[in-house]
């Protein structure tokens, strides 16, 4: 498999994943300084121009909650998430969908906010919501959504990498991740993870 | 299992999937004019006060890819997702993941703005974008992910009421579907359903 990827993005969680599920995978990274993810090589991989991208062998895989549900769905021993327990599986795909259409989506209002409107001052009104919208999300994971010591309770799964990648980037938001103890634990705990470390540094972090 | 739905929102989407599915299930209707998806007695069901919300019998469930992916897996002799064929499967999530954080997202400036701003001509600046954002959205499905007659072809699958569900949006979103004849008759077939028209007449369609 093939694995399309670039430094400070959503793509980490993937990658991370690939790792956890100790898959055989080479690591492709996009230069996004001289736009890579728009040259007409990559459209013809990935016609969205974003990353992740995962070349199955079958196919070519986008999005997020779908690549992790792949990589758990065909790494199976992992137990990188209850993929035979309709139920069980589901939680855990809710909780990416949330990450993915909501937290990941205020996000980006401050980093890609020219994508919903081309006015300077509107860009900017966007970005002065951007802490106070992630601030509500994270209060809703901590409060609401997060088990511990993992995302889903005793059990490690892509809900993780995925949590991790975001949080992550609260500092950037204008959050303070100690506002929210449970997940600030959680962030430390996967940095003690050798196979995040290793993913880690190759993003540069 | 309970069914918890708003007409004019995507809950249309797993609604029709429910009933594709043969599955047992009770509707319960929110009134979005009295904003009952923010009561007290409404956050206990699902915090985040949106709709769809499944009551499982098991447990709650929210997100629409989710709950679409959970009616699948659940239905199993409906052949709603190839759902033990990993890549296949993904391929259905992809699709589902795209309409969820890309085309319900830049739909949902024109209708709820409010979520990313607070100034008024933010807001009107998102909205102007809105009918860029749907053509450029629907033109990649019609282009690359579209296979047809139905979305992943030959086969019926959760795919196609989430594109149904948001193909209704485009006229009020200032795109004519016309532009895109594949996707139209997508829509016209989907009307031409049985278990369509049933939901489409309790959403007041």
């Amino acid at each position: 498999m093939i694995f399309y990827y670039a430094p400070k993005t959503i793509s980490l969680a993937s990658h991370i994943a690939l790792q956890e599920a100790e898959l055989n995978y080479e690591a492709r990274r996009l230069d996004f300084s001289a736009t890579e993810q728009q040259s007409s090589a990559y459209l013809g991989i990935n016609p969205k121009g974003r990353v992740p991208a995962l070349d199955t062998g079958q196919g070519i895989l986008t999005e997020t909650p779908a690549i992790l549900a792949y990589i758990a769905q065909i790494a199976s021993d992992s137990e990188l998430a209850p993929v035979n327990d309709p139920y069980a599986f589901a939680k855990v795909q809710e909780f990416n969908l949330y990450l993915c259409a909501t937290v990941h989506v205020a996000h980006a209002h401050r980093v890609r906010a020219y994508r919903w409107a081309d006015d300077a001052l509107a860009i900017e009104a966007m970005q002065e919501r951007v802490p106070g919208n992630m601030r509500d999300c994270f209060r809703l994971i901590e409060d609401k959504f997060f088990k511990g010591p993992w995302v889903m309770g005793e059990t490690y799964t892509i809900c993780d990498p995925y949590l991790f990648t975001i949080s992550n980037w609260l500092e950037g938001d204008g959050v303070q991740i100690r506002e929210f103890p449970k997940i600030a634990e959680h962030f430390q705990a996967m940095q003690k993870r050798p196979q995040v470390r290793e993913i880690l540094l190759i993003h540069g972090l």
